[in-house]
């Protein structure tokens, strides 16, 4: 069975226990922004401590900032008020498993990508690493250097274990 | 005192709790990639009783696919095996409260800006909405239709409401 069966049955045991979080406000709490991998072995909330209100959670492939995050961020800090951003980046990530030539190279070797697909793939930036510590001070740097990051941020970078459950900092 | 103060005491209590968890593999469990809001009072993993381990969770503002999750989804298909994607917008949105000039002239009325910024903030594609249902079927529609989405992909579309906990389909 699809996940999308699943839902309603799980969605009503996390609504019996609701409480009073109908009442929380739109702007995140903490005044922070989690930048994180997509990665389906790390919780943003529970690993980090973060409850509902607290904080933004923005997510993908890796955790980078460019170009998947800059939209969020500067709408996390000028609309909704943040003005900290924790990268968290994590052992054992898909991102230093390939390179963009080699995930190319897969892509382009469906049958029916068509000539849309095609121009599509050669254009995806796949942004993988191969360095992980290196991978959350290029985002620390790139968020700390861009020019729509408000100034006084407070940015910091670390590295979540799926081994053990631990985060440790970078930076 | 900045949550980066914080983390390491909160995720000591995450470890203590973390069982079995480093076993888990790096491919998503279920298959599932969700597509969400990074909106604070969003938990994509409580909400929709997931675990560490079932699925992808991609965030940004408001839960759009183009142009922030292209490359995630793309990423979590071809090298980690989902086959399918669950959009969830929600209630209350910051994407609702706004419009994309309003807030380039908010972002401009900065003192220190700068040349780049100015170049930046023009550029900036907000991908805001003011029907939060048509919000979620042009995202499910736009995967569906993308070319280097997977033939077969099962995509479905859900409203998180903030103020009950409970999670609606739309499509």
């Amino acid at each position: 069975m699809a996940f999308a069966g699943e839902i309603g049955r799980n969605n009503d045991k996390y609504v019996t226990s609701f409480g009073d979080k109908g009442s929380l406000p739109l702007p995140p709490s903490k005044k922070v922004a989690v930048l994180s991998c997509m990665d389906a072995r790390f919780d943003s909330f529970a690993s980090l401590g973060l409850s509902e209100g607290d904080a933004h959670h923005i997510r993908n492939a890796g955790g980078r900032f460019h170009p998947d995050a800059v939209r969020s961020l500067v709408i996390s800090q000028e609309l909704l008020g943040t003005r900290e951003v924790v990268v968290v980046h994590h052992t054992d990530c898909g991102m230093l498993t390939f390179t963009s030539d080699a995930a190319r190279r897969l892509i382009l070797g469906r049958d029916n990508l068509g000539v849309e697909g095609k121009k599509e793939v050669e254009r995806l930036e796949f942004r993988e690493f191969s360095d992980l510590d290196q991978s959350v001070r290029d985002d620390v740097e790139a968020i700390k250097a861009h020019p729509l990051i408000l100034e006084g941020t407070a940015v910091s970078g670390r590295i979540y274990e799926v081994e053990t459950g631990k985060v440790r900092r970078v930076l």
